[in-house]
């Protein structure tokens, strides 16, 4: 790629290089001076400052001050965008119909101006920790099974802290064991410690189950001679649920400021 | 300010840049072809592609795709950075010490680097609507006064719907009328009327407050005869606290993923 980068443009070069590039659905970026005006459900100013704003192929917008990692305005995808040059001010309308949403971005000195065409197929994967695994049970707990249903978390009981703890839908009490790696016979003996443990304390039935992505050999038939369930579930998939959930949290807050 | 800029630069070119500019704790700029490990509480690989990083002064760090309003890495504040340049390849260590967290960016091709010296005192104000204020005293009750609890929001009765229905510290209920701008005797009577309504239906004493940021002339006088209360609350305020809140539920998504 040959980036269009100009350094220290005027206005009027800003605004030619812009009108040829956003049509185009490039990424622009623009490091200048510039205010911020936001109006939609909420409204909000930004006095002048030299920042960065990022406009990308899908029509999101950021301005990034140069502190904080997150933006001082966005815009999530399918912006509409005007841009004008007019009294030696560079104006940059990005639209949104729904919600009805504008947000206005005025520059009156551009340091750096550049219309990128990125290319970027390149797979992002995430991989969760046994404390996500939990915590993406908490949110879907049909992960360990059917009618499942948590009582309690990190619950103490004699030996430790039981990962899980709730009933199933027959309302047996069930305690959980997750691992976020192949899990050998000490998975086991710990499942089984707790599940001992806590029928001692309840005195009634308490099925185990152990979940993790894969067991080694030798561990099925060792969980059918105590007794113990086994539920595979990725940390991959866990990981996927709560990067979900987590990108809704960020949506509302997208949406909001 | 005059931006230093390099345009396609070899890796060697790029790393003596880095080299001067970070510990200046510049804001830079990379644009080019890389992929980034995470490793922390979770860990993430990100393959090849072209994207943009943003290291700022306080030391937080962004990865931006072409597409999508969020990151697809980040760090926030506080990160030590080592950089390499090592068989062509330009290496960016981000370390954050508590938590424990890692981010390794490495670029094989480099269109534009910049590093930014940004100057920006602007302040960023806020203004929020009347649903905002309403959910700022859903999550902060003693906005209204102390020991004030929601019961619902937007309940329906007789002339309309109540912005917030609720109790007081000594068990009354309270019907909650929200204005984002100076309220005047509209306001008041719509409050009334909620009130009677209620009254009506529940056959208990009902109490009213106004919420607002300020009244007009006379408004006072005639809260007092129709036995309605006034507190003053700044939109403002209220986007402050959401703002906050919301601020949490993205610094929590960003600690994770």
């Amino acid at each position: 790629m040959e980036p269009k980068v100009l350094v220290n443009p005027t206005v009027q070069e800003a605004y030619k290089m812009l009108r040829e590039n956003l049509p185009q659905h490039k990424t622009i970026l623009i490091v200048g001076n510039c205010w911020v005006h936001y109006v939609g459900r909420a409204s909000s100013k930004l006095e002048p400052g030299e920042r960065i704003l990022i406009i990308k192929e899908d029509g999101s917008l950021l301005v990034h001050r140069s502190t904080g990692y997150e933006p001082v305005n966005w815009q999530p995808p399918g912006c509409i965008f005007q841009v004008k040059a007019e009294e030696n001010i560079l104006k940059i309308h990005a639209l949104r119909r729904k919600p009805a949403e504008s947000v206005n971005v005025f520059f009156d000195k551009i340091f750096l101006v550049s219309g990128l065409n990125l290319v970027d197929s390149g797979e992002f994967t995430l991989y969760a920790s046994e404390e996500d695994m939990q915590k993406a049970i908490l949110m879907e707990p049909s992960l360990v099974e059917d009618g499942f249903k948590p009582i309690s978390y990190e619950k103490k009981v004699e030996p430790g802290f039981v990962d899980i703890y709730g009933v199933d839908k027959n309302g047996r009490f069930v305690v959980v064991e997750i691992k976020r790696k192949t899990a050998g016979k000490d998975a086991v003996l710990q499942l089984a410690r707790y599940v001992d443990a806590v029928k001692a304390k309840v005195n009634h039935e308490v099925r185990g189950i152990l979940v993790a992505p894969d067991i080694s050999r030798g561990v099925q038939r060792m969980l059918s001679t105590l007794g113990l369930d086994y539920k595979t579930l990725n940390p991959k998939k866990c990981a996927e649920i709560l990067k979900r959930s987590e990108t809704k949290k960020l949506e509302e807050f997208f949406r909001k400021a």
